[in-house]
């Protein structure tokens, strides 16, 4: 009999798929999900995989559209980035996954949930507090955290072994040693050693974690070797109404993109060939430990800054210390896992006010990668400066003679 | 020939005749306009002095509701405070009061503004800025700063000879060495050496302005003197929807209100029985020095503390601790003047949101001076209490769950 | 053979009582440690109960010096509180108590420490990151949160019986329906359904736990009822030196106090005798959770306000601000455990280097509950208004004459 | 007779040259005083130059290396930026130049100093709030705000006129478009129209201040076009005690560097070949207005992405936070001119504090416009890691199970 019916995150790779077959024999009837939010797959071969490994049914979903505007669209608007640096294109993918994985459940009547995601990163964590938020009755089933899985499959080898018992297939290429995290928004690399048993990596923690050792060139997907880009930069005009982008124009071959996901896709074909928005960062996660992540962000990076520059020419001065504040909030908030919690909505309720009129055109180039802004201009702020700024200096001019008068009046 | 229309805020006292008189030796049409914010005046007596002294039309305009309504309602919502301790009575009640003059000004075709306030203190900010926030093309005549009128009137004896050559009725009590300022929530006292020109108490301030003198007790107003006070305690319960009271109930003697002016009013009567709301604080004007004020706000003080109390049981820990940030930047924006400025205006509607679910029910009695609350309930917070929060416990408890096994797993 | 060695923090009640006999019986050697931290209590009585229960040795350790110089005076100097209304009292005893245990177990060379904190509350977070933070090797045992324990022990009719079989001193009187933590800085009270199993209370929870319940008048034990207290005020005035009062003089009777504990004792009694500082509210623990607490805080209610006033006298204005986000967090922080975590360690130093010139007299009265500054005086202070403060009207005037320039050159 | 000596900050420009004649023609002594902090300049022509146009003395002061060490370094350890892109070059210079020039009032016993700085921007408030907080009672000339001056000088056209008659050697290449500010750290570039006389401006103005023109290429002069720099990367790694460079190194030729000036100096070099650091922003004056500023600020960019990195290796996660939040307010005091206020002064010491510990190298290269982080070690962070973490994972782990253990005793 049955122990029920689990919904599993499913990627297609060997995790998953051992995952996949394990739940069965466990006794669950499994689900395979995946949801499209932009990374290359092949994903009819996946539902065949999944479906030759015993799921009872196969969801693979497009979330692409929801991902831009319901999730990627307000991290632009808050020009949200963690830590000065990581503009958040894992965390801000969990919700969104999870989400979908929540309403199969529902709709499939099923008990469980499960992920492949590791024991020591943030992402189970916003994965799961995304299913308890939309979902508080759900179960999740994280075997990576439960003894009789991670005790019984210590490394590489022991998944490979079990694969190959059971008919998975096996990948050919060896393991790199960087584990990755791909979508629409962006990819993420991260040392292998901070995702497995600490069995297999003690090592490597004791010959130095944060050792000068550089990520070889041959790593990144998304992004060309800036060494390796073209000469001439590319031009770009981005067009903005309430903080969000409503249009792409390149300059010179008047390429023009329109929809969400449009534009945010053009954005990253065109950063990716201009090599732009590689990181290599050391972070604190939420459970406290710093990590080493390897980003690449290559439209996402060319809209934080066109974002950055349209804001500062269209909103109120101290609108935008205050925002400021709330950004750095609703950043910790995302990273953390809690964009379902009432702060998180919140939080995002008054960003997206403070973005009213953030409203115009910005011009840029992008080479070797950088964004070079080049300028901007904005119908709110045309008006700003031609009649508003003339009573806005006479004001502030007023209130000026005001102060130096009370004190001429001692 | 006039020089135009100046609308003068007019309070019926010796300084703001003497303004009206020599604004018309200046060769101004003077507009006297009284605000009835809840002092206590005899507007009609005031009326007949305003016209006798040669007012070219005098309006007295009750603008205690909207005062209450959408001036003091806010700041309960913020539980806006100044340096943690004064409640912004005074502060408050400026944007109301400039906002109907610039409304009088824009109808009766005024080019000018003018008012009383001296040279020193926060008030004239606040003034002005709403003046010219509202009618950027507005001129604003303030008497106490201009070298003509303030080099003349060195001090209360030439505002009295003024007076009485112009036939202006002079007061027959001596001047109280406090400065008063009256409305609906509040009664602020001000040492006099505090608004005077600098000649008149150089040696006050040479000898110290903070030594320890004590106010005296007669001086309080909207208060009794704790002392003096019932030796039983009033009891009433406080109804809040949204943030905002809608209803107060005396829980002895049954006594109920239910429009806002009544149950601040209400309030006002309960609080000012008992002496509640009395302070003596040092606190820092925008323009820089410190300076010390003696206040009263018998209803606020107690809707402070009804508030509070309220909103720890209904709202969310987190979205306490963004709000309070909020709040702080509310009140000093409400400190400085800057009621209709952009940030406040969106402080306020983040505050306003925070507030959807301040809803419920606080019993407290008033005693000698104290506001003691004695429990509280709410709609909302039972939901939560019986529903909700069983799920959020075993929730967290998942999420806990979740962390600890991420370190066995290590 | 022995398990190990256990220093218990040893209350002498019921609880902790069957606590050390139960450690016993599991096979630990038990060391009782009681803190003196101003409670009432007999403690040679408790030494001998503990001694004749089978505790191995008995410390009674007089921290009350310690707690006032080392704990108190550091959240004097922040103006901590928490949620805008509690003082702190019983997080700020945590780790001055488990700082003790700690050493108690290093030199005694035991591996465990316990307590009787109960598994819902924040004592026992408080307690534990002490000591972790201080000694990272060693064990805690938390009956309270072990099943064998908690299950076996489901109310107090358990610990009775318990107590009887063991020969342990069994109370006389009925259970208060309060729970109770007592220390020099306060007494607060916490409804039992609050620190009890579920299974217990779950009728209580269902019955609406906020329900409009009054606590009853006989409840404080370090104030008087207000409505009892007597109708003249008495007089005081305390002196600060760097943001900590130094000395006390009680100004009709001319007593007075300078070292740390004779002071604080001295506000408490003072504050006790006339009711000052009782408080019931709501409040958000860590856990998430709200809670009721009921506190009473004479001394440092009155200390709050004193320090408020010197400091608002003597402090830089932008300083004030920039403290008072420090404060906040330093708030959370010691409410939430994290007294020896670096950023609270970094966030008092900061705090500490604003109160450098915080210093001066506050005059003050108590009556009926309240606390009334009548005034203020620093030798910093008038050294600002005598001198600076001339000087520093002038720069404003010349910063502000310097603004309105710029604007009239336009 | 003299009215008095007048130290001038002296840049051997037009401007200036005219300021002296004119001073002199008011009746002023003239000290000319030039800071060399690091622009690119002929100091002795500039010397001769003055003392033909009249200077009473001459001073040509060196403050290189206390401009790196007293000045950039601290904004080095608080991550120093306005509104997220601006590294605040400017910004720094100026209290380091004033200080000066009131080092030489002091000693020369000038009553007077004056500027050559307009009256639009915030380098006239920067300077002159130095000067009043370092000696208050000096007397600021700032010609381009009084009327005399400013009427007469209505363009440069008038300026011109004026140096022919007065023997002023008059540039012979035509004005440029942009105002220029040099210094060690970096050059700013503002349109002029942002810095005139308005009467000049108005046609610019009114047919839209941001509009898409686009900066010329060969504007840059600190940089290197990021199309023309070499195809070949220079890679680096820094040195970094408490959060301050000690050491740069080029791992390829092995140049090695260990002043501050020599550090500052190297980095800049390595910087402007590549072509980092170059932004083109719209940013919020202090006076309200929104201008364009056009800044290359090539090795602060490569030191504040440095430091970011070891920053965020070493610093606590928790600190980090807080820290933020000081720097946030730093850089605005900064950027408003406030370095000598007392909250700077504040701000600072708690910036310094949390620095102690920001230890370690950091290997980058620096390629196209572009800093790109390789790897980062520490000696404080390998001890953590093979130490320190292990016991704070088990820490946390027994944290979490507390928490978990909490509920589980529900």
């Amino acid at each position: 009999m049955s122990k029920g019916t689990v919904v599993l995150a499913y990627s297609g790779g060997l995790d998953t798929s051992c995952i996949l077959v394990w739940l069965k024999e466990q006794g669950y009837d499994v689900i395979a999900y995946m949801a499209n939010i932009g990374q290359q797959e092949d994903f009819e071969a996946a539902r065949e995989k999944a479906e030759s490994l015993g799921a009872k049914k196969v969801f693979i979903e497009d979330l692409r559209d929801e991902f831009v505007e319901e999730f990627i669209w307000p991290t632009v608007q808050a020009s949200a980035i963690y830590e000065d640096r990581y503009l958040l294109g894992t965390s801000v993918a969990r919700p969104c996954i999870a989400r979908r994985q929540i309403d199969i459940a529902r709709q499939e009547g099923a008990q469980y949930v499960s992920h492949g995601a590791t024991g020591k990163g943030n992402d189970q964590i916003r994965f799961e507090l995304t299913c308890y938020a939309l979902h508080p009755d759900i179960k999740i089933i994280a075997p990576w955290r439960i003894p009789e899985f991670y005790t019984r499959f210590r490394g590489r080898t022991d998944l490979m072994e079990y694969a190959q018992k059971h008919g998975i297939p096996v990948p050919v290429t060896p393991r790199a040693p960087w584990s990755m995290d791909a979508n629409l928004m962006h990819i993420r690399l991260t040392e292998y050693y901070c995702v497995l048993p600490l069995a297999e990596i003690g090592s490597v923690i004791v010959s130095g974690v944060f050792c000068l050792n550089h990520a070889p060139a041959d790593l990144y997907l998304m992004t060309k070797n800036p060494e390796d880009t073209p000469t001439n930069p590319d031009a770009l005009e981005i067009e903005f109404k309430e903080g969000v982008p409503v249009k792409v124009t390149n300059i010179k071959d008047k390429t023009s993109k329109d929809t969400p996901l449009d534009i945010f896709s053009y954005l990253n074909e065109i950063g990716g060939k201009h090599g732009v928005g590689r990181i290599d960062i050391v972070e604190n996660r939420f459970i406290g430990m710093k990590s080493r992540g390897i980003y690449e962000t290559p439209g996402g990076t060319i809209l934080f800054q066109a974002h950055l520059d349209i804001e500062a020419l269209t909103m109120d001065k101290e609108i935008r210390r205050i925002k400021q504040g709330l950004s750095i909030k609703f950043s910790e908030l995302l990273y953390n896992g809690f964009w379902y919690s009432p702060e998180c909505e919140f939080v995002r309720h008054c960003i997206a006010k403070s973005q009213e009129h953030v409203e115009g055109k910005v011009q840029l180039t992008v080479l070797k990668g950088q964004v070079y802004i080049l300028g901007r201009e904005s119908p709110k702020s045309l008006y700003n400066e031609e009649l508003v700024s003339l009573y806005f200096c006479v004001n502030y001019a007023k209130l000026f003679r005001l102060l130096i008068n009370c004190f001429e009046s001692f």
